[in-house]
């Protein structure tokens, strides 16, 4: 963490202050999560002279304004001599829009706190040019919380230049998917299944292999409890050379037709959905697909929810991952463990893949 | 939770003081935990007027003393006018041992604490011998707490006739306890693996099937991680009609020799063990043994050591459990769940089968 000392005259906030703004400014981007990309979901707090908050805001979908935009707008004149608490870097160049940098020194900010600086060098440069117009600069503010949250796919691709994978599996103790007849519905309880719907709102795309569409005919869209459709639909994405039926819940849906990709290759339907601005995609089975994906290497966060309940029988939560022999095994790093409900929901990063930077522990 | 008031010139002790006085009380029965069987694992300490611990002590194995004389010897005439805080109520028959209600009464003990009565109809009716000679009897304290402890397999053999059977599984995220050539050392970590030794030793009986002896060959003894013996060493027993080689470290482990049961019926394994006094029993594998017992409704605790990486093949957690369809999925209720080192400890009982009575949640 670089910190700058308090410009002349300027009032000392106190860090529990900017820390506060700064889960501010993660929530207010949480709410953007999957409708910004391919930009990244930017979250931001202004604060007056005294360490009011005046303003919040967040990125807007491609074309609209930035989360610093937005949050001045709303401050207005109480943003002079203040400060503000943003994500990422503010960026500094011209694109669909004129640089946040150029918003923030107009409106006579003092002080910026930044979580992460901006790895793209088309953006980045914003924290120095605010140093060098005198702004109190610092960056690193809840950096590692920062890291995980919505930015996370984000900056994942600016460093891979391929989508961010989660793969979410809903497990029995015992790993099985289904039961030995192929049903299903339900292995996980309402508050598991309500926190996928969660999910899918903040994802681009997700993906599941024609064996699932046959099997289970989702309709793989985001939904409220009540069954009814959410504002931000990501794009669903069926894998395999099988044709789906036309009558297909996945048809049917009323949303934006399905994107069907006749390959089994997951670099080629990374390439393809990185053509399509896809950040962060949701692979939801099965464990056909899901094993093709481990062994390409291409799974970067493993979301179990697991159910305290046992099969014995029936389809597997992965399959032919190409592991042999227990030398072999992928392992994980778990972020989190939690109940949700009756079940338990465990967050991992892939050792090797890890989609954020691991500190150690 | 029955409360009698303190008696005439009784100093009150405040009821943090007594809850940290049957704590105690439960740290020291888990210290004698495996070595009691048929006998259960009770703790008892002994405060004196004042409020001071003068006494702490577990029960011996058969024939020794039982809790409460091991802490009224320790109290000595400190115990007079004091108060005792036991786990289980003290008994008021005459076995191999003297009551222990005698003991107390004879040391003057003025009030006693008990988490638990006994359910035993000839070891019973202790509490109310004491309450007639005049003694402050609370029944209660602690006690679900205490049920959860080392009492749990004894109260569960009481109410059931059979063992308390705990199956405890080593997997990975998607259920694998080896990989696809057999090998599995070692899925999880070091601590995990060196609870999986503090649990043996608190164990009366392992039991394994012969395909986990034939692949694996353990030794299922308890070992400190230095991998020298523990102390007590629990009944080591192979489950199923084939041989098993001479030179197995089953055989040469320096322990008394195991028990070979020629059967695939769990009932008759449980029915052969209780006959040798088995209170509390560890299932550790494998799969298809686990899954004869769950079938069976023999199994009472499941104990996942669940290692945050993926195999994608190899033998799953459990086997033809007798469940062909999601109604009929086998459901437990989780008690705990943890980290252990970078493994994730899962602690679940049987839904229908819970050793402890499940308060409403
Ligand atoms: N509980 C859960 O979280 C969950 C989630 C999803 C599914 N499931 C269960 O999983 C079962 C379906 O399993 P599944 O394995 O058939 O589903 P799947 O993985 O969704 O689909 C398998 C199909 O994907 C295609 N595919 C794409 N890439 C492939 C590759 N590299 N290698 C091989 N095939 C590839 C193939 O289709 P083509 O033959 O058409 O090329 C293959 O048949 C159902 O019982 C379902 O209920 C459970
Ligand atoms: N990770 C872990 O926690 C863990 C723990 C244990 C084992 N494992 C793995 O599990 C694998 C061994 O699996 P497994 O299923 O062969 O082991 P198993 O369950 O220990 O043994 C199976 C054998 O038990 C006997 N058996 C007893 N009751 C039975 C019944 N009701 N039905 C059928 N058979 C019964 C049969 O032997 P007979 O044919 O002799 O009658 C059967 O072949 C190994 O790869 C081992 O590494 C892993």
């Amino acid at each position: 963490m670089s910190t700058d000392g308090p410009g002349a005259g300027a009032a000392v906030i106190e860090s529990a202050v900017i820390e506060a703004a700064m889960r501010r400014a993660l929530a207010a981007s949480d709410g953007a999560h999957g409708t910004t990309s391919p930009n990244p979901a930017v979250g931001c707090v202004v604060l007056d002279r005294a360490g009011e908050v005046v303003g919040t805001g967040a990125t807007a979908p491609p074309g609209g304004p930035h989360a610093e935009r937005a949050a001045l707008a709303e401050a207005g004149a109480r943003a002079a001599g203040g400060t503000a608490v943003v994500t990422l870097e503010p960026c500094n160049h011209t694109g669909r829009t004129a640089p946040c940098v150029d918003g923030l020194l107009e409106a006579g900010v003092a002080r910026v706190y930044a979580a992460l600086a901006d790895p793209n060098p088309a953006a980045a440069g914003g924290l120095d040019r605010l140093r060098g117009a005198g702004v109190d600069v610092t960056l690193g503010t809840l950096a590692e919380e920062v890291a995980r949250g919505p930015l996370r796919g984000w900056l994942h691709r600016q460093r891979t230049g391929r989508p961010h994978v989660t793969w979410k599996v809903a497990t029995t103790l015992d790993g099985r998917v289904a039961a030995a007849d192929g049903s299903s519905r339900w292995i996980t309880g309402p508050q598991a299944r309500g926190e996928v719907h969660d999910l899918r709102r903040r994802m681009d795309a997700i993906v599941a292999g024609t064996g699932t569409v046959l099997a289970d005919d989702p309709a793989l869209t985001a939904r409220h409890p009540d069954g009814t459709l959410r504002d931000h639909q990501p794009l669903r994405v069926v894998v395999g050379n099988r044709d789906v039926p036309a009558g297909a819940r996945l048809h049917t849906a009323g949303v934006a037709p399905a994107l069907h990709l006749r390959t089994r290759d997951p670099a080629e339907v990374l390439a393809d959905l990185a053509r399509r601005d896809v950040v962060d995609l949701l692979l939801e089975g099965g464990p056909t697909l899901a094993g093709a994906f481990v062994a390409a290497g291409a799974v970067d966060r493993v979301l179990v929810h697991l159910a305290p309940a046992l099969l014995g029988a029936g389809p597997h939560a992965l399959r032919d991952a190409g592991v042999g022999t227990i030398a072999d095994i992928v392992r994980l790093q778990v972020d989190e463990v939690r109940r949700a409900g009756t079940d338990i929901l465990i967050d991992a990063v892939v050792d090797d893949a890890g989609p954020v930077a691991r500190p150690a522990r």
